[in-house]
């Protein structure tokens, strides 16, 4: 079994980097939307064979060491009796959104098995069909995150329903926020019972806040979640990833998770300097890079995988995968990580820990 | 006459600080709305009388201490070709971007007076009107950002096709941005013949870049920019804002500008200690706290203002303002600068140059 993943989240040493790639099943993939042909978004995260297939389509045809099971992290949010709506081309969004204190009542502390079953399902698929070929990750949107989507009623360019709730009412802000962490635990929970071996937590809008409103706001429904998930899935790994949120290195690097994933725009080489050789960090070539040629790849690849030297590592983007990604390009990735970082441990470039007590 | 925002530039003594509120004429005043309800967008826009008119009407509702002319930052796009279209609640659209190379000659070396008078006109019309009140501002987008547009066909989450361009082809890409670099060095200089007596540069998109990568795409246009408008316009302050550029601040720093805008989430003390003395800063009060209490209002800005001791401070939001504002809460922010940077300044807590002389 290829457990790179696992060992680097636990600071092991490798024989050469883990990479996977965030959003990796998806559109860029031809036979992903061939299924997408068939069923709409919704549809296809609610149906565990077709959500365990595009799960599994990567691994299959790029060999990444990872599988992250196709959901959406909005889907807690419906189990909470919001009413979700996916629009083509619109994204999603909550036709009626909670704005005030008073609304927080709407929200129901979802039986997950009930509301959520489907992706437990779809977890236990996936773990059959790979049966230990790479280790399957869950995921789920921080608490800031999730509320931000159900505060906005949907995706927003300044998130001005939100930020003004957090300036008038910050106390009935955190009672949403921590309505929605106390499911997230459940589910996270949930997923790892079915099978998930990592489990990576996106702050899609985390970057929003400043150093000191993160602290205040975001970080203790995130503590929460993250405490929460200890206690039911001990020994888990999990990893934190927020988007343009470099300005928030100091107060993320505080967070008690074995990885942080790093955003593209952020020198890999600093992370590092920053957070000690202590621990893993996950990224982050920039999405954009696999747009272009294929021999500029293989060369930042590798100077991304120097940056991230003296600690542990998992290669992955710094974003998502575009979907006007050409598969190659994807492949060229995945390659260049799994050859090269085998060469520059071998030529102890990239030391582990059993090399550095040998 | 009032020029407390030209002093602030030019880093002499102030007996309080400038303040000026990006998108302050705009849609959270209700004396804007009423224009547009008779008017589209882009009729404004091309209305010298009208755009004049919105001009200054933050100056008589709230006593900022300079106007911004109302234009919009695509307008030179349009002059150079490209056909914009407004959509009510899509914002600015190219149907027609450019995508590769060859498209580059698709651009107009547009002769400004010719296609973007009305914007001059509605420069000299302000000045007329304010007569002295307070000193107005000229802006445009760097090259980077309006590029951005211009590839994208409007606004965009992840901007692939511009960062696909940059990565396949990024000489084609730098023969676009000279382009639009040089058509912007007449529109500025424009701006400042008919009366702008300060110039702000937009990077709204330059955040997207790492900064290796803003240094070789980003800067070299905008340096050509910034020194085409020096020549054309000597004496004329420049103010340099990158929107979510925090990992940008050591190359930012260096521009030859006189006044670096600053983003709300990057901490404006540790910005003052790293660009030091010597440079004005501009900024950066969260937007969205105007969206809270008013006395929260008085609060942060009182922080902010002691946040940005230690040189030249224009006292701003870090964002434009919220079209949900309540122009009262503006207004708290407009006199929370004026009275408390008096009293702070009086109180020598936030020295000034000849004080630090005397």
């Amino acid at each position: 079994m290829n457990d790179l993943l696992l060992r680097a989240c636990r600071g092991e040493a490798v024989e050469r980097l883990p990479v996977w790639i965030m959003r990796q099943a998806g559109r860029y993939l031809p036979e992903y939307r061939e299924i997408r042909r068939r069923v709409d978004f919704l549809t296809l995260c609610k149906t565990p064979d077709l959500a365990a297939e595009v799960t599994v389509q990567p691994v299959d045809r790029l060999g990444v060491d990872a599988a992250i099971l196709f959901a959406d992290i909005l889907l807690p949010l419906e189990a909470m009796g919001m009413e979700l709506v996916f629009t083509p081309g619109d994204g999603p969004t909550f036709p009626q959104p909670l704005r005030r204190r008073e609304d927080v009542a709407e929200l129901v502390r979802a039986d997950v098995e009930e509301t959520l079953g489907y992706v437990f399902a779809a977890m236990r698929q996936v773990r059959r069909r790979l049966d230990g070929r790479v280790p399957v990750l869950g995921f789920g949107g921080t608490p800031w995150t999730l509320a931000a989507y159900a505060v906005e009623g949907g995706g927003s360019k300044q998130f001005g329903h939100l930020l003004a709730w957090s300036y008038r009412d910050p106390e009935g802000l955190a009672a949403l926020l921590d309505k929605v962490a106390d499911v997230s635990v459940d589910y996270l929970a949930g997923q790892a019972a079915a099978g998930a071996q990592a489990l990576q937590l996106f702050d899609t809008w985390g970057g929003l806040l400043d150093a000191e409103r993160w602290r205040s706001l975001a970080r203790p429904p995130l503590l929460r979640v993250i405490e929460g998930v200890r206690r039911a899935a001990p020994g888990v790994p999990l990893i934190y990833y927020v988007n343009g949120g470099g300005h928030l290195l100091d107060a993320t690097a505080e967070l008690p998770v074995e990885v942080l994933s790093v955003d593209w725009r952020q020198p890999l080489a600093e992370v590092r300097r920053r957070v000690g050789p202590g621990r893993a960090l996950q990224g982050n070539l920039d999405p954009g890079a696999l747009l272009g040629p294929v021999d500029e790849i293989a060369r930042r690849t590798e100077a991304m995988l120097l940056a991230g030297a003296g600690g542990p590592h998992v290669a992955n983007l710094g974003h998502g995968i575009f979907k006007e990604t050409p598969p190659e390009h994807a492949q060229a990735f995945v390659t260049a990580v799994q050859e090269t970082s085998a060469r520059l441990i071998a030529e102890g470039r990239l030391p582990q820990p059993a090399a550095e007590r040998a």
